[in-house]
Protein backbone atom coordinates (compact mmCIF):
# COMPACT_ATOMS: atom_id res chain seq x y z
CA UNK A 1 0.00 0.00 0.00
CA UNK A 2 2.96 2.49 0.19
CA UNK A 3 3.19 2.93 -3.51
CA UNK A 4 -0.74 4.36 -4.47
CA UNK A 5 -0.84 5.51 -7.78
CA UNK A 6 -1.68 9.63 -7.54
CA UNK A 7 -4.15 8.32 -10.68
CA UNK A 8 -5.99 5.75 -8.65
CA UNK A 9 -9.68 7.38 -8.43
CA UNK A 10 -9.87 6.67 -4.39
CA UNK A 11 -6.25 7.83 -4.17
CA UNK A 12 -7.10 9.94 -1.31
CA UNK A 13 -9.27 7.66 0.50
CA UNK A 14 -6.47 5.15 0.32
CA UNK A 15 -3.63 7.63 1.76
CA UNK A 16 -6.06 7.94 4.74
CA UNK A 17 -6.11 4.23 5.24
CA UNK A 18 -2.50 3.31 4.83
CA UNK A 19 -2.63 6.79 7.61
CA UNK A 20 -4.94 4.97 9.59
CA UNK A 21 -3.12 1.81 9.68
CA UNK A 22 0.11 3.29 10.31
CA UNK A 23 -0.78 5.04 13.57
CA UNK A 24 -2.36 1.53 14.55
CA UNK A 25 1.54 0.53 14.32
CA UNK A 26 2.49 2.77 15.88
CA UNK A 27 -0.24 2.59 19.35
CA UNK A 28 -1.71 5.44 19.25
CA UNK A 29 -5.38 3.69 17.62
CA UNK A 30 -7.35 0.95 19.44
CA UNK A 31 -8.01 -1.83 16.65
CA UNK A 32 -11.87 -1.05 16.48
CA UNK A 33 -10.38 2.32 15.60
CA UNK A 34 -9.47 0.53 12.43
CA UNK A 35 -13.03 -1.14 11.96
CA UNK A 36 -14.24 2.16 12.71
CA UNK A 37 -12.58 3.73 9.73
CA UNK A 38 -14.16 1.20 7.43
CA UNK A 39 -17.10 2.36 8.22
CA UNK A 40 -16.43 5.93 7.33
CA UNK A 41 -14.98 4.77 4.17
CA UNK A 42 -18.25 2.99 2.74
CA UNK A 43 -20.37 5.90 3.88
CA UNK A 44 -17.77 8.16 1.95
CA UNK A 45 -17.80 6.12 -0.76
CA UNK A 46 -21.63 6.10 -0.77
CA UNK A 47 -21.92 10.23 -0.64
CA UNK A 48 -19.48 10.51 -3.62
CA UNK A 49 -16.42 10.73 -1.41
CA UNK A 50 -17.25 14.83 -1.83
CA UNK A 51 -18.57 17.46 0.41
CA UNK A 52 -22.47 17.80 -0.69
CA UNK A 53 -24.78 20.53 -0.24
CA UNK A 54 -25.97 19.51 3.18
CA UNK A 55 -23.18 19.60 4.83
CA UNK A 56 -21.85 23.08 3.45
CA UNK A 57 -25.15 24.16 4.77
CA UNK A 58 -24.41 22.51 8.58
CA UNK A 59 -20.69 23.51 8.27
CA UNK A 60 -21.72 27.21 8.10
CA UNK A 61 -23.76 26.89 10.85
CA UNK A 62 -21.12 24.98 12.65
CA UNK A 63 -19.18 27.87 12.39
CA UNK A 64 -21.29 30.15 12.93
CA UNK A 65 -21.56 28.65 16.37
CA UNK A 66 -18.52 28.08 17.30
CA UNK A 67 -17.93 32.19 16.72
CA UNK A 68 -20.90 32.97 18.71
CA UNK A 69 -19.48 30.28 21.70
CA UNK A 70 -18.88 31.54 25.10
CA UNK A 71 -16.23 28.68 25.68
CA UNK A 72 -15.47 26.67 22.72
CA UNK A 73 -13.86 22.97 22.69
CA UNK A 74 -12.59 20.90 20.57
CA UNK A 75 -12.75 17.08 21.54
CA UNK A 76 -10.25 15.17 19.91
CA UNK A 77 -10.10 11.26 19.80
CA UNK A 78 -7.63 8.66 18.32
CA UNK A 79 -9.07 8.58 15.07
CA UNK A 80 -9.54 12.69 14.63
CA UNK A 81 -5.94 12.92 16.20
CA UNK A 82 -4.81 10.97 13.28
CA UNK A 83 -6.66 12.49 9.95
CA UNK A 84 -6.89 15.66 10.99
CA UNK A 85 -5.21 16.41 14.12
CA UNK A 86 -2.99 19.46 12.40
CA UNK A 87 -6.76 21.03 11.60
CA UNK A 88 -7.93 20.63 14.38
CA UNK A 89 -5.39 22.53 16.10
CA UNK A 90 -5.19 24.69 13.54
CA UNK A 91 -9.00 25.69 13.43
CA UNK A 92 -8.78 25.85 17.50
CA UNK A 93 -6.13 29.03 17.14
CA UNK A 94 -8.38 30.59 14.98
CA UNK A 95 -11.22 30.80 16.99
CA UNK A 96 -9.36 30.43 20.11
CA UNK A 97 -10.96 27.21 21.63
CA UNK A 98 -9.99 24.89 24.01
CA UNK A 99 -8.30 21.58 22.29
CA UNK A 100 -9.40 18.36 24.85
CA UNK A 101 -8.27 14.32 24.50
CA UNK A 102 -11.27 12.40 24.88
CA UNK A 103 -10.62 8.55 24.11
CA UNK A 104 -12.89 5.73 24.17
CA UNK A 105 -10.34 3.28 24.78
CA UNK A 106 -8.35 5.06 27.01
CA UNK A 107 -4.67 4.01 27.56
CA UNK A 108 -2.04 5.94 29.17
CA UNK A 109 0.38 5.37 25.48
CA UNK A 110 -2.47 6.35 23.17
CA UNK A 111 -3.18 9.61 25.76
CA UNK A 112 0.46 10.59 25.05
CA UNK A 113 0.64 9.75 21.44
CA UNK A 114 -2.28 11.84 20.75
CA UNK A 115 -0.97 14.67 23.09
CA UNK A 116 2.08 14.74 20.63
CA UNK A 117 -0.16 15.13 17.75
CA UNK A 118 -1.58 18.08 19.42
CA UNK A 119 1.54 19.48 20.33
CA UNK A 120 3.79 19.27 16.83
CA UNK A 121 1.09 20.50 15.45
CA UNK A 122 1.07 23.80 17.30
CA UNK A 123 -1.21 23.66 20.22
CA UNK A 124 -0.31 25.76 22.89
CA UNK A 125 -2.64 24.11 25.55
CA UNK A 126 -4.36 20.48 25.64
CA UNK A 127 -7.02 19.24 28.32
CA UNK A 128 -7.70 16.11 29.07
CA UNK A 129 -3.70 14.67 29.51
CA UNK A 130 -2.93 11.68 31.08
CA UNK A 131 -2.67 13.60 34.81
CA UNK A 132 -4.97 15.98 34.17
CA UNK A 133 -8.20 16.42 36.78
CA UNK A 134 -11.73 15.34 35.27
CA UNK A 135 -15.21 14.85 36.22
CA UNK A 136 -17.12 12.12 35.16
CA UNK A 137 -20.09 13.26 32.38
CA UNK A 138 -23.32 12.31 33.80
CA UNK A 139 -24.85 9.12 32.22
CA UNK A 140 -21.81 7.63 31.71
CA UNK A 141 -19.08 5.15 33.82
CA UNK A 142 -15.52 4.31 33.32
CA UNK A 143 -12.54 6.38 31.27
CA UNK A 144 -14.76 7.33 28.00
CA UNK A 145 -17.21 9.63 31.12
CA UNK A 146 -13.71 11.76 31.87
CA UNK A 147 -13.92 15.36 31.03
CA UNK A 148 -12.20 18.02 31.82
CA UNK A 149 -13.43 20.58 34.41
CA UNK A 150 -12.35 23.81 32.92
CA UNK A 151 -12.48 22.22 28.90
CA UNK A 152 -15.68 19.77 27.99
CA UNK A 153 -17.78 20.73 31.45
CA UNK A 154 -17.41 24.51 31.15
CA UNK A 155 -17.82 24.32 27.41
CA UNK A 156 -21.59 25.84 25.77
CA UNK A 157 -20.44 24.52 22.62
CA UNK A 158 -18.07 21.66 21.57
CA UNK A 159 -16.83 20.36 18.23
CA UNK A 160 -17.04 16.10 18.88
CA UNK A 161 -16.15 14.33 15.50
CA UNK A 162 -16.43 10.94 14.99
CA UNK A 163 -17.74 11.27 18.51
CA UNK A 164 -19.52 8.00 19.90
CA UNK A 165 -23.34 7.96 20.29
CA UNK A 166 -23.78 7.85 24.40
CA UNK A 167 -21.38 10.57 24.56
CA UNK A 168 -22.74 12.81 22.07
CA UNK A 169 -26.60 12.27 23.82
CA UNK A 170 -24.80 12.82 27.22
CA UNK A 171 -23.09 16.17 26.12
CA UNK A 172 -26.18 17.30 24.25
CA UNK A 173 -28.54 16.55 27.66
CA UNK A 174 -25.89 18.94 29.47
CA UNK A 175 -27.29 21.13 27.20
CA UNK A 176 -24.39 22.18 25.39
CA UNK A 177 -24.18 22.83 22.00
CA UNK A 178 -22.79 19.63 20.12
CA UNK A 179 -21.25 19.85 16.95
CA UNK A 180 -20.22 16.71 14.82
CA UNK A 181 -18.51 15.65 12.18
CA UNK A 182 -19.79 11.88 10.80
CA UNK A 183 -20.03 10.54 7.59
CA UNK A 184 -23.02 8.15 8.79
CA UNK A 185 -25.63 10.26 8.64
CA UNK A 186 -27.92 7.54 10.37
CA UNK A 187 -25.47 7.22 14.05
CA UNK A 188 -26.79 7.95 16.82
CA UNK A 189 -24.61 11.05 17.16
CA UNK A 190 -25.65 12.01 13.97
CA UNK A 191 -29.22 12.11 15.11
CA UNK A 192 -28.68 13.53 18.23
CA UNK A 193 -26.14 16.31 17.93
CA UNK A 194 -27.33 19.30 17.63
CA UNK A 195 -25.00 20.49 14.20
CA UNK A 196 -24.32 17.42 12.35
CA UNK A 197 -22.10 18.12 9.48
CA UNK A 198 -22.03 14.61 7.10
CA UNK A 199 -19.17 14.74 5.35
CA UNK A 200 -14.88 12.86 6.02
CA UNK A 201 -13.66 15.21 8.57
CA UNK A 202 -10.54 16.05 6.31
CA UNK A 203 -12.58 18.15 3.93
CA UNK A 204 -14.72 20.16 6.04
CA UNK A 205 -12.55 21.24 8.46
CA UNK A 206 -10.44 23.27 6.13
CA UNK A 207 -13.98 24.40 4.93
CA UNK A 208 -14.93 25.24 8.50
CA UNK A 209 -11.80 27.20 8.67
CA UNK A 210 -12.38 29.10 5.15
CA UNK A 211 -15.65 30.12 6.61
CA UNK A 212 -14.53 31.32 9.87
CA UNK A 213 -12.84 33.84 7.77
CA UNK A 214 -15.79 34.88 5.80
CA UNK A 215 -17.88 35.00 9.15
CA UNK A 216 -15.28 36.28 11.51
CA UNK A 217 -16.73 40.30 10.42
CA UNK A 218 -20.10 39.43 10.75
CA UNK A 219 -22.72 41.21 12.95
CA UNK A 220 -23.55 39.12 15.90
CA UNK A 221 -26.91 38.97 14.72
CA UNK A 222 -26.31 37.69 11.63
CA UNK A 223 -24.30 34.55 12.77
CA UNK A 224 -27.43 34.16 15.54
CA UNK A 225 -30.02 34.01 12.32
CA UNK A 226 -27.45 31.60 10.63
CA UNK A 227 -27.26 29.11 13.79
CA UNK A 228 -31.46 29.66 14.41
CA UNK A 229 -32.35 29.18 11.14
CA UNK A 230 -30.37 26.41 10.62
CA UNK A 231 -32.56 22.96 11.24
CA UNK A 232 -30.37 19.56 11.66
CA UNK A 233 -33.08 17.17 11.08
CA UNK A 234 -34.03 18.58 7.64
CA UNK A 235 -30.61 18.98 6.97
CA UNK A 236 -29.68 15.62 7.94
CA UNK A 237 -33.11 14.33 5.50
CA UNK A 238 -31.84 16.31 2.78
CA UNK A 239 -28.22 13.98 2.97
CA UNK A 240 -30.51 10.54 3.26
CA UNK A 241 -32.48 12.33 0.46
CA UNK A 242 -29.19 12.92 -1.87
CA UNK A 243 -27.76 8.95 -1.12
CA UNK A 244 -31.28 7.78 -1.96
CA UNK A 245 -30.98 9.86 -5.46
CA UNK A 246 -27.64 8.51 -6.08
CA UNK A 247 -28.75 4.64 -5.13
CA UNK A 248 -30.79 5.05 -7.98
CA UNK A 249 -29.09 6.85 -10.48
CA UNK A 250 -26.91 3.90 -10.32
CA UNK A 251 -23.94 6.06 -11.99
CA UNK A 252 -21.09 3.19 -11.25
CA UNK A 253 -23.05 0.59 -13.06
CA UNK B 1 -16.42 -5.24 23.99
CA UNK B 2 -16.09 -8.63 25.87
CA UNK B 3 -19.31 -8.48 27.65
CA UNK B 4 -21.43 -7.55 24.68
CA UNK B 5 -25.34 -7.87 25.84
CA UNK B 6 -27.30 -10.16 23.60
CA UNK B 7 -29.73 -7.51 23.99
CA UNK B 8 -27.99 -4.63 21.94
CA UNK B 9 -29.61 -3.92 18.86
CA UNK B 10 -26.61 -4.94 17.23
CA UNK B 11 -25.37 -7.66 18.96
CA UNK B 12 -24.25 -10.20 16.18
CA UNK B 13 -22.24 -7.48 14.36
CA UNK B 14 -20.71 -6.15 17.67
CA UNK B 15 -19.81 -10.02 18.19
CA UNK B 16 -18.19 -10.22 14.48
CA UNK B 17 -16.59 -7.16 15.30
CA UNK B 18 -14.57 -9.18 18.71
CA UNK B 19 -13.92 -12.08 16.88
CA UNK B 20 -12.21 -9.92 13.73
CA UNK B 21 -10.45 -7.68 16.57
CA UNK B 22 -9.02 -11.02 18.25
CA UNK B 23 -7.76 -12.98 14.61
CA UNK B 24 -5.87 -9.75 13.74
CA UNK B 25 -4.31 -9.78 17.43
CA UNK B 26 -3.43 -13.39 17.06
CA UNK B 27 -2.34 -12.58 13.18
CA UNK B 28 -4.30 -14.34 10.91
CA UNK B 29 -5.43 -10.77 9.14
CA UNK B 30 -3.47 -7.99 7.84
CA UNK B 31 -4.48 -4.93 9.47
CA UNK B 32 -6.83 -3.05 6.32
CA UNK B 33 -8.54 -6.54 6.62
CA UNK B 34 -10.20 -4.70 9.43
CA UNK B 35 -10.96 -1.31 7.51
CA UNK B 36 -12.60 -3.71 5.06
CA UNK B 37 -14.92 -5.31 7.49
CA UNK B 38 -16.00 -1.95 8.82
CA UNK B 39 -16.99 -1.21 5.38
CA UNK B 40 -19.05 -4.59 5.38
CA UNK B 41 -20.60 -3.70 8.26
CA UNK B 42 -21.78 0.15 7.28
CA UNK B 43 -23.13 -1.42 4.53
CA UNK B 44 -24.53 -4.58 6.17
CA UNK B 45 -26.07 -1.56 8.43
CA UNK B 46 -27.79 -0.19 4.91
CA UNK B 47 -29.41 -3.58 4.48
CA UNK B 48 -30.57 -3.74 7.55
CA UNK B 49 -28.60 -6.84 8.92
CA UNK B 50 -30.89 -8.83 6.95
CA UNK B 51 -30.67 -11.57 4.19
CA UNK B 52 -33.00 -9.68 1.66
CA UNK B 53 -34.75 -10.91 -1.23
CA UNK B 54 -32.61 -10.48 -3.88
CA UNK B 55 -30.05 -12.18 -1.95
CA UNK B 56 -32.30 -14.84 -1.21
CA UNK B 57 -32.23 -15.07 -5.18
CA UNK B 58 -28.94 -14.95 -5.48
CA UNK B 59 -28.50 -17.45 -3.11
CA UNK B 60 -30.62 -19.82 -4.88
CA UNK B 61 -28.63 -19.33 -8.40
CA UNK B 62 -25.62 -19.33 -6.69
CA UNK B 63 -26.42 -22.83 -5.25
CA UNK B 64 -27.54 -23.98 -8.41
CA UNK B 65 -24.50 -23.65 -10.36
CA UNK B 66 -22.55 -24.90 -7.68
CA UNK B 67 -24.22 -28.44 -7.71
CA UNK B 68 -24.02 -27.95 -11.77
CA UNK B 69 -20.13 -27.38 -11.21
CA UNK B 70 -17.53 -30.28 -12.78
CA UNK B 71 -14.78 -28.82 -10.67
CA UNK B 72 -16.08 -26.09 -7.91
CA UNK B 73 -13.61 -24.44 -5.67
CA UNK B 74 -14.84 -22.53 -2.61
CA UNK B 75 -11.78 -19.75 -2.26
CA UNK B 76 -10.87 -18.81 1.51
CA UNK B 77 -9.35 -15.32 2.36
CA UNK B 78 -8.35 -14.40 5.75
CA UNK B 79 -11.77 -12.39 6.78
CA UNK B 80 -13.78 -15.32 5.01
CA UNK B 81 -11.47 -17.91 7.28
CA UNK B 82 -12.42 -16.08 10.63
CA UNK B 83 -15.86 -14.92 9.93
CA UNK B 84 -16.86 -18.10 8.50
CA UNK B 85 -13.97 -20.49 7.93
CA UNK B 86 -16.02 -23.88 9.54
CA UNK B 87 -19.41 -22.58 7.10
CA UNK B 88 -17.43 -23.02 4.28
CA UNK B 89 -15.61 -26.29 5.17
CA UNK B 90 -18.97 -27.55 5.46
CA UNK B 91 -20.13 -25.96 2.29
CA UNK B 92 -17.33 -27.68 0.49
CA UNK B 93 -17.86 -30.93 1.78
CA UNK B 94 -21.44 -31.05 1.34
CA UNK B 95 -20.92 -30.52 -2.28
CA UNK B 96 -17.64 -31.85 -2.93
CA UNK B 97 -15.60 -28.93 -3.65
CA UNK B 98 -12.23 -28.10 -3.21
CA UNK B 99 -11.56 -25.25 -0.83
CA UNK B 100 -8.60 -23.06 -1.65
CA UNK B 101 -6.16 -20.38 0.23
CA UNK B 102 -6.12 -17.17 -1.19
CA UNK B 103 -4.85 -14.26 0.33
CA UNK B 104 -4.27 -10.65 -0.91
CA UNK B 105 -1.54 -9.69 1.88
CA UNK B 106 -0.05 -13.45 1.58
CA UNK B 107 2.80 -14.38 4.50
CA UNK B 108 3.52 -17.56 5.32
CA UNK B 109 2.03 -17.28 9.26
CA UNK B 110 -1.35 -15.87 7.49
CA UNK B 111 -1.36 -19.26 5.65
CA UNK B 112 -0.83 -21.32 8.74
CA UNK B 113 -2.95 -19.76 10.51
CA UNK B 114 -5.84 -19.79 7.88
CA UNK B 115 -5.20 -23.88 7.32
CA UNK B 116 -5.56 -24.45 10.80
CA UNK B 117 -8.73 -22.59 10.67
CA UNK B 118 -9.79 -24.57 8.15
CA UNK B 119 -8.26 -27.95 9.23
CA UNK B 120 -9.79 -27.67 12.52
CA UNK B 121 -13.24 -27.24 10.87
CA UNK B 122 -12.80 -30.26 9.45
CA UNK B 123 -11.22 -29.83 5.69
CA UNK B 124 -9.65 -32.71 4.40
CA UNK B 125 -7.90 -31.12 1.54
CA UNK B 126 -6.81 -27.61 1.33
CA UNK B 127 -5.19 -26.02 -1.47
CA UNK B 128 -2.68 -23.00 -1.51
CA UNK B 129 -0.69 -24.05 1.53
CA UNK B 130 2.50 -22.53 1.40
CA UNK B 131 4.43 -24.89 -0.01
CA UNK B 132 1.86 -26.30 -2.70
CA UNK B 133 2.49 -25.54 -5.80
CA UNK B 134 0.80 -22.24 -7.81
CA UNK B 135 0.13 -21.25 -11.30
CA UNK B 136 -0.06 -16.85 -11.70
CA UNK B 137 -3.63 -16.09 -12.68
CA UNK B 138 -3.00 -14.09 -16.06
CA UNK B 139 -3.37 -10.37 -15.81
CA UNK B 140 -2.28 -10.61 -11.80
CA UNK B 141 1.12 -9.79 -10.05
CA UNK B 142 2.63 -10.76 -7.00
CA UNK B 143 1.25 -13.20 -4.45
CA UNK B 144 -2.20 -12.65 -4.96
CA UNK B 145 -1.64 -13.74 -8.61
CA UNK B 146 -1.38 -17.17 -7.24
CA UNK B 147 -3.54 -19.88 -7.32
CA UNK B 148 -3.55 -23.78 -7.70
CA UNK B 149 -3.16 -25.90 -10.73
CA UNK B 150 -5.30 -28.60 -9.23
CA UNK B 151 -7.98 -26.18 -7.87
CA UNK B 152 -8.88 -22.62 -9.15
CA UNK B 153 -7.26 -22.76 -13.02
CA UNK B 154 -9.41 -26.02 -13.04
CA UNK B 155 -12.55 -24.38 -11.75
CA UNK B 156 -15.31 -24.27 -13.41
CA UNK B 157 -17.72 -22.25 -10.64
CA UNK B 158 -15.61 -20.35 -7.83
CA UNK B 159 -17.15 -19.45 -4.69
CA UNK B 160 -14.65 -16.32 -3.80
CA UNK B 161 -16.80 -14.54 -1.15
CA UNK B 162 -15.34 -11.38 -0.15
CA UNK B 163 -12.47 -11.11 -3.18
CA UNK B 164 -10.40 -8.22 -4.62
CA UNK B 165 -11.85 -6.80 -7.82
CA UNK B 166 -9.17 -7.36 -9.89
CA UNK B 167 -8.89 -11.45 -8.88
CA UNK B 168 -12.82 -11.25 -9.58
CA UNK B 169 -11.97 -9.74 -12.78
CA UNK B 170 -9.52 -11.85 -13.78
CA UNK B 171 -11.27 -15.00 -12.96
CA UNK B 172 -14.40 -13.56 -14.99
CA UNK B 173 -11.72 -13.13 -17.91
CA UNK B 174 -10.93 -17.22 -17.74
CA UNK B 175 -14.28 -17.84 -18.27
CA UNK B 176 -15.56 -19.08 -15.12
CA UNK B 177 -18.45 -18.55 -13.57
CA UNK B 178 -17.82 -16.48 -10.09
CA UNK B 179 -20.12 -16.41 -7.60
CA UNK B 180 -19.55 -13.85 -4.71
CA UNK B 181 -20.83 -12.97 -1.22
CA UNK B 182 -20.18 -9.09 -0.75
CA UNK B 183 -22.23 -6.84 1.18
CA UNK B 184 -21.35 -3.68 -1.03
CA UNK B 185 -23.39 -4.09 -4.20
CA UNK B 186 -21.14 -1.02 -6.36
CA UNK B 187 -17.86 -2.53 -5.40
CA UNK B 188 -16.09 -3.66 -8.85
CA UNK B 189 -16.40 -7.63 -7.31
CA UNK B 190 -19.84 -7.09 -6.79
CA UNK B 191 -20.31 -5.71 -10.68
CA UNK B 192 -18.18 -8.23 -12.15
CA UNK B 193 -19.10 -11.15 -10.94
CA UNK B 194 -21.37 -13.59 -12.41
CA UNK B 195 -23.50 -14.34 -9.42
CA UNK B 196 -23.28 -11.61 -6.71
CA UNK B 197 -24.94 -12.67 -3.22
CA UNK B 198 -25.11 -9.14 -1.62
CA UNK B 199 -25.81 -10.13 1.95
CA UNK B 200 -22.63 -10.93 4.91
CA UNK B 201 -21.21 -14.29 4.52
CA UNK B 202 -22.25 -15.54 8.26
CA UNK B 203 -25.78 -15.17 7.23
CA UNK B 204 -25.68 -16.44 3.39
CA UNK B 205 -23.39 -20.00 3.55
CA UNK B 206 -25.98 -21.11 5.97
CA UNK B 207 -28.92 -20.01 3.61
CA UNK B 208 -26.40 -21.63 0.62
CA UNK B 209 -26.37 -25.12 2.92
CA UNK B 210 -29.97 -25.26 3.55
CA UNK B 211 -30.44 -24.34 -0.44
CA UNK B 212 -27.94 -26.91 -1.31
CA UNK B 213 -30.32 -29.71 0.43
CA UNK B 214 -33.38 -28.48 -1.39
CA UNK B 215 -32.16 -28.38 -4.73
CA UNK B 216 -30.28 -31.63 -4.35
CA UNK B 217 -32.81 -33.73 -5.64
CA UNK B 218 -33.72 -31.67 -8.54
CA UNK B 219 -33.49 -32.59 -12.50
CA UNK B 220 -30.16 -30.85 -13.98
CA UNK B 221 -32.58 -28.54 -16.65
CA UNK B 222 -34.32 -27.69 -13.42
CA UNK B 223 -30.56 -25.98 -12.04
CA UNK B 224 -29.99 -24.85 -15.15
CA UNK B 225 -33.01 -23.21 -16.07
CA UNK B 226 -32.39 -21.54 -12.65
CA UNK B 227 -28.91 -20.52 -13.48
CA UNK B 228 -29.80 -19.13 -17.04
CA UNK B 229 -33.01 -17.14 -15.49
CA UNK B 230 -30.78 -15.50 -13.21
CA UNK B 231 -29.72 -11.44 -14.06
CA UNK B 232 -26.90 -10.53 -11.69
CA UNK B 233 -27.26 -7.03 -13.07
CA UNK B 234 -30.98 -6.93 -13.02
CA UNK B 235 -30.51 -8.31 -9.59
CA UNK B 236 -28.35 -5.65 -8.16
CA UNK B 237 -30.47 -3.21 -9.26
CA UNK B 238 -33.05 -4.76 -7.15
CA UNK B 239 -30.94 -4.31 -4.42
CA UNK B 240 -29.46 -0.54 -5.11
CA UNK B 241 -33.58 -0.25 -5.36
CA UNK B 242 -34.03 -1.50 -1.62
CA UNK B 243 -31.86 0.60 -0.31
CA UNK B 244 -32.64 3.67 -2.34
CA UNK B 245 -36.02 3.01 -0.61
CA UNK B 246 -34.03 2.38 2.48
CA UNK B 247 -32.62 5.76 3.16
CA UNK B 248 -36.39 7.13 1.73
CA UNK B 249 -38.37 5.99 4.43
CA UNK B 250 -35.99 7.24 7.13
CA UNK B 251 -37.15 4.00 9.59
CA UNK B 252 -34.53 5.01 11.87
CA UNK B 253 -35.34 8.65 12.23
Amino acid sequence: MNDISPTHPRYHSLLLRDKMAQAYQEGILADTALIAHGRGEAFDYILGEKTNPPANKAIEAATAALLLAKNPVLSVNGNTAVLAGEDMVNLANLIQAKVEINLFYRTPQRVMKVQEVLESAGATEVLGKEDDDYLPLEGLKGPRSRAHPNGVHQADVVLVPLEDGDRAEALVALDKKVITIDLNPLSRTAQKSSITIVDNLVRALPLMMAEVKKLKGCYREDLEKIVNEFDNAENIHNTLDLISQHFKRDERL
